[in-house]
């Protein structure tokens, strides 16, 4: 057994207990435990706004608040070659990391390239991935500001991505800002990655324009850098981007905010594209298939015209933020009864992987 | 065939050439090329002042400079289970990146710890992999910001490290800043880490005084933080910290500053320990051996009695910077004579690997 007692909380963890069984949560949880140890008297310390347990670090002194964000792809977990291209994953390992900027309402400035890579890879290979993450750069004016090279059996890209919230503003938007009678909204179409992902795994002949919404849904989502941006100047408070998953990162939310949700399913914005190729499941890809990166958060009902007008991207009004109660999503239908949660999504959920195994 | 064509520089790669034919210094060379076509117009473009090619990114505006290095530990490559403990991990995964840091004459404030993991490993050894890191965090004031958990068939750790050079102080310790008629110092031993790992891998019994000064050299390297410190307030210019080995980055700073460099063998501060136990072959280890995370740096030889008076550990004079010539580094004997770079300790440079694998 060890027992870790920090910051008033005291946790047992058999001796034994993999990190398999503790789950990916449960561990990121341990360890904000662990690091809550830390002697916090630096200057560093003083100045970190957010730690462990939101999309980004942000720490800030009088005149500015930075950003920093750290996301890795690992090799047959989150991406097989034959999916995707090494201009694609180029474009996608920095993608999932500008929308952690995003969903903070912060603006990206700096990358930092961590490659891993087994010796046999070709020289022409990596130059098309920096290509692919390039093209998203230059999209957003962030600069490609070093990194590192290793060998290794196998390929795993880490990206770490600074950003600023601009002077005098210094508030990011939250995981843990959701109050009660906020409504809960979210940017585009979710669904479309998984969709994707389903697509290529399963070589689904589809028309060209929907293999081509679908495949770059799931390979080169596009960041919502302008709207998080949008929706922090415009006064939200509560944001997360959708990477576990609608439910998943809406629980995120809920359990940060010490609230429940309540999503209506008729409210959902499912494709159209998306209803017509898989019309049994296609809601389950909304709430639960991850990878799309668009961005969740809550407003006051009297802000949503506002938000409508601001963006310029869908924006679809999906459910309520309520009280804790048992649940911390429940999903309702037409009439209001709770849907359950099928094993498919939630309980994939609950074991830290997802449908795409991210 | 690939042809790179950016920045007045031009380069053909065969299409199938892998990286390990191109090497690590190669590919970072081809990358910095390649980045070097991006749209230089954001903000955060012209605020950078160091990218691609040193130990940490800088940037900066009027008011300050900010820093930022990553580095990346793969299993099997740079560790394997035996040889370190997970809480040496944790620190040695910190260590090389505030060295970095150490080597610019920066100030480290936050990291961020990227893991990827096996289901199978022990929450338990998480929980010391952080101890390990936390231990030495607290030595300098580093706040340990967030970070990011992924499944992996293979264990890799990435930390980013961000740091400052203070308020008003822009110009930090670079390769490309030294001039002929400098002359060549190095902090500590260089060697003990390479001497350290020999004694871990082959299972040497050695008492046990030098057992521990071995083992804490190669796994709990302290990063000269204060040193790189007191370097750049004292007014040097040029420094770098020995991960590749004496020669091997001191071929960094004479390829990035136009010059070459005579070390002199005499003058080697070879530990007494690591000559006692390896006479045979001690000068290569220091020489060549890798992963000391001393500071080597360049030094007027009017400024050499304030650098060692300020400096609160041995620093030694080993050599001198020259003319550019044939060789970036020669090494020379009592006599004047050129030592020739044994097979065991250069050509494991050239092909970008050192005696221990990084």
């Amino acid at each position: 057994m060890i027992r870790v007692r920090f910051t008033g909380i005291s946790a047992i963890i058999p001796a034994s207990m993999k990190i398999s069984e503790l789950g990916e949560f449960g561990l990121i949880d341990l360890i904000d435990r662990v690091v809550g140890a830390s002697k916090r008297t630096s200057s560093a310390w003083r100045r970190l706004k957010v730690g462990i347990g939101d999309d980004c670090a942000v720490w800030g002194g009088s005149g500015s608040a930075e950003l920093a964000t750290t996301d890795t792809l690992v090799q047959n977990v989150h991406f097989r070659p034959g999916i995707i291209t090494w201009r694609e994953l180029g474009w996608k390992s920095l993608a999932v990391n500008l929308s952690d900027i995003a969903s903070m309402g912060g603006s990206p400035t700096y990358v930092l390239v961590s490659l891993s890579l087994p010796d046999s890879i070709e020289v022409n290979d990596i130059v098309d991935f920096y290509r692919g993450m390039m093209s998203l750069a230059n999209r957003f004016g962030v600069a490609i500001a070093g990194g590192n090279i290793a060998q290794s059996s196998l390929i795993v890209i880490t990206l770490t991505v600074m950003g600023t919230l601009g002077k005098g503003v210094k508030s990011p938007l939250l995981r843990s800002a959701a109050v009660p009678g906020d409504l809960i909204a979210v940017t585009g179409n979710p669904g479309l990655s998984a969709g994707g992902l389903r697509m290529l795994v399963t070589g689904m002949g589809l028309d060209a324009h929907t293999a081509r919404l679908f495949r770059r849904a799931h390979n080169m989502p596009v960041p919502r850098v302008i709207e998080g941006l949008a929706l922090r100047q415009v006064g939200l408070k509560c944001a997360i981007d959708v990477s576990d998953g609608l439910v998943g990162d809406l629980a995120h939310i809920c359990q940060m905010s010490g609230v429940s949700a309540v999503i209506r399913l008729e409210k959902l914005p499912a494709h159209r594209r998306l209803k017509s190729v898989f019309p049994a499941d296609y809601l389950e890809l909304v709430l639960y298939g991850g990878e799309d990166y668009e961005l969740l958060f809550t407003v006051k009902p009297s802000v949503v015209p506002l938000v409508k007008r601001t963006l310029k991207c869908p924006v679809t009004v999906i459910g309520e933020i309520v009280e804790r109660g048992v649940d911390m999503v429940t999903v309702v239908d037409l009439t209001g009864k709770a849907v359950p949660h099928g094993l498919s999504g939630w309980e994939h959920f609950r074991s830290g992987a997802i449908v795409s195994g991210r």
